[in-house]
C-alpha cells in the first residue's frame, strides 16, 4: 500500500491524483473545470444557489470511527442536503482540504473518491479546490446548484393549515454516533445489541444519505417553507418555526417508522434499551441524519417519499383537540415542547 | 474591550454578530442572504465563475503580523482576484471560519469587517458561511462571479505574437514577508531601513490590493490568456507557457517599476540591500502581490492600467534579437530561465 505523505509527493502531484473523472451527469453544467483560476459552471435560469460547510477532524469525523471515504462523503452530502433544501439540484461542488504534512496521500485519495461519490449521487462533480498544510486535517466544501426556475424555497413560508411532512427518518445517526462513543465493535465494549441493528446505526452516522430529489420535488409541488435537518429535528422545525412565525405541532405516533439511514425505529428502541436510554432523544434532538422537513399546503398530495407528520398554526390559535397553541412560535411534539438536549451546538464541548 | 470568546457568545450569536451591512453594490446580485441552508444569487449571464482557497494560521498568516481585519481581508483579496483573472466580476463570496473555543469573539469580528470591506471592493457581499470549532485558525473562502457575456479567459489561449503584459507589479509582498520574518519593528531587529519603505513593504504583504477591474477591462480587450500571480511570477507565467504550449520573453527591464502594493522597485532595492539580498529573487520568486499577468493580440492597445513587459513565441521558433527560443514552453527573463526559488511550495518547510 502507498504510504507516501502528502509532503513527499507535493500539492500539484497530490491534486493531480485527487482530480478523477467526471461523471457523464456533470457535462451538462460544468463550462470549465479545475485546472485554471476558475471553474466555470452553468446557471441555467441566471441564478445560482450555493453554501458552504467546514468539517474538522476530531470535531465533525474520527478516522478511527469513519472510512476517508465517508468523511469526503459526508462533506459533500451535508452541502448538497442544503442545496435540496432550497429546492434546488447540485451543479458543482468545491472542496479545500488542509492537512498535516504527514498525511498520507492514499488518506486524501480516498476522502477525494468518497467525495466524487456522493458528489456523483448529487448528480454533480467537483469543479476545484485547494490543498494546503493544516495542523489537523480539514474540509471546507462549497456547493453550487440550480432552481432550474422554481421559486427557492426558504424557512420562512409555513402558513397556518399547512402540512408539516418529512422526507428520511431521524435519530439513527445520533444512535450510531452513541455506539462508537461506547467503543462499539472495539475489546471490551458492554453494549449487548444485534450486530445487524449496529451497522444500520453506524452507517447512518457515517455515510448518510440525504434524499437530494425530494427537495426540487418539493418545491415543485408548491412547498412553503423547507428545511435539512442537521442539527436535530426539534431545532431544525424551530428554524421554520420561527422564521415563519408559526407553530408546528408534530404527531409524535408517525415519527415512528423510518430512523434515517435505512434504520427503523425497531433499531432505535433496541439500541436505547441496551443504553438505558429513550430513543426518543435521538429522534427529537439528534443531528446528521439530513432528512428533509418542509410545509405543504394541505389541498394537496405531498411528493412522493414524503409523509405527513403534523400541521401548522397560527400562534395563539384556539385550541385544536385537546392541544393548547402557544402564543408565540414553537414546535411542539404531542402537547409539549421538547425539553432534551438542544441539537448540535458549535462550541459545545 | 469585549474579549468574550466564541464558546462563552455561542455560535449562533457570534454569527449574527458577524453579519454586517450587505454593500449597496451587491444589492443587484443577492437575491437571497445569509440566513437559511442557502444563499442565491444572480448569475446574469447562466454561468457561474467560482473558485475557493483556505488560510491556516502559522501558514498563511500570523495574527502578531496581520491584523485580524488584514486577514480577512486577504483571504477574500486572494478568491476574488481569482476571479478577475477569469475575466469575472464578483457576485458572492462565503467565508467558513474554524477557530479555537478560546478565540475572542472580538477577533472574529475583526476578520469579518476585513472581508466584508474587501469584498465591497471587489463589488460584492459575503453572502453566507459557517463557524465551527478547530485547533487553529482556518477560514475557507468561496468566490462567486459572473462573466457578463464574455468569454472566460484561460491561462491557455496565448498566442505566438501576442504581448505579454501586467497589470500590477511583484517582489513588495515577498519583502514585506523577509522583514516581518527579520522582526522588523521589534525590540532588537538588526535590518536597517527607511520606515516609510519598510511600511510600504509590509502593508504589500499584509493587504494585497489585487486590480479586479483589470481582469474583466482585459477580458473585454481580447486577452487570449490569463492568471492571477499568487505564487510568483516566474512559477505563475510557466503556467500560461505550459497551458498555452508558448515561449514567453519577459524585458526584465520593464519590470523594473511597479513591485507591487504602492510600493516600487527602489523600495524592494533598499530593503535587498538592508539584506544584503537580490532584489530580483522578490520580483520573480515572490508569491502573493497578486497583480494579473495577461497576453493580448499585438495589434490592439493595451486597456488602461496594464503595461506590457515581453513577447510570446511559438517553441523552437528561430531566434528573435540574441536569444534563442527553447524547443519546450518555457519563461525566459531577458535570455534566461528564472533559476530562483521555485515559488510558493504548498507543503514546504
Amino acid at each position: 500500500m502507498d504510504e507516501a505523505t502528502v509532503a513527499e509527493v507535493g500539492e500539484f502531484d497530490v491534486i493531480r491524483r485527487l482530480v478523477g473523472e467526471r461523471p457523464p451527469a456533470a457535462d451538462r453544467t460544468v463550462l470549465l473545470d479545475t485546472g485554471d483560476d476558475a471553474a466555470v459552471l452553468s446557471a441555467a435560469d441566471s441564478r445560482v444557489v450555493t453554501c458552504t460547510d467546514m468539517l474538522v477532524e476530531g470535531r465533525h469525523f474520527r478516522l478511527d470511527w469513519s472510512a476517508p471515504a465517508d468523511v469526503g462523503g459526508k462533506a459533500i452530502a451535508q452541502n448538497a442536503a442544503d442545496i435540496a433544501a432550497m429546492g434546488g439540484g447540485c451543479t458543482g461542488f468545491l472542496v479545500a482540504i488542509g492537512c498535516p504534512p504527514s498525511t498520507p496521500v492514499r488518506v486524501l485519495e480516498e476522502i477525494s473518491a468518497g467525495a466524487r461519490a456522493e458528489a456523483a449521487r448529487a448528480g454533480a462533480a467537483i469543479v476545484g479546490g485547494d490543498l494546503v498544510q493544516a495542523r489537523q486535517l480539514v474540509l471546507s466544501v462549497t456547493a453550487l446548484g440550480t432552481l432550474d426556475g422554481r421559486r427557492a424555497v426558504r424557512r420562512a413560508g409555513a402558513r397556518p393549515s399547512d402540512v408539516l411532512a418529512v422526507c428520511g427518518g431521524t435519530g439513527a445517526s445520533a444512535a450510531g454516533l452513541a455506539l462508537l462513543q461506547a467503543g462499539w465493535g472495539m475489546p471490551g465494549c458492554a453494549v449487548a445489541l444485534d450486530d445487524a441493528v449496529a451497522a444500520r446505526l453506524i452507517a447512518a452516522h457515517v455515510r448518510p444519505r440525504p434524499p437530494y430529489a425530494a427537495g426540487p420535488q418539493a418545491a415543485a409541488a408548491g412547498a412553503t417553507a423547507m428545511i435539512d435537518v442537521s442539527d436535530g429535528l426539534a431545532a431544525d422545525l424551530g428554524h421554520i418555526a420561527e422564521d415563519s412565525g408559526v407553530v408546528l405541532r408534530v404527531d409524535p405516533a408517525r415519527l415512528r417508522g423510518d430512523a434515517g439511514g435505512g434504520a427503523g425505529f425497531d433499531d432505535l428502541r433496541s439500541a436505547a434499551d441496551a443504553f438505558g436510554a429513550d430513543p426518543w432523544e435521538w429522534v427529537l434532538g439528534g443531528g446528521e441524519d439530513h432528512p428533509l422537513a418542509a410545509t405543504f399546503p394541505a389541498a394537496g398530495p405531498l411528493p412522493e417519499g414524503w409523509r405527513a407528520v403534523g400541521t401548522v398554526h397560527a400562534p395563539g390559535d384556539a385550541p385544536a383537540g385537546s392541544g393548547r397553541t402557544p402564543a408565540e412560535p414553537a414546535v411542539l411534539f404531542g402537547d409539549s415542547a421538547y425539553g432534551g438536549a438542544p441539537g448540535w451546538v458549535a462550541f459545545g464541548r
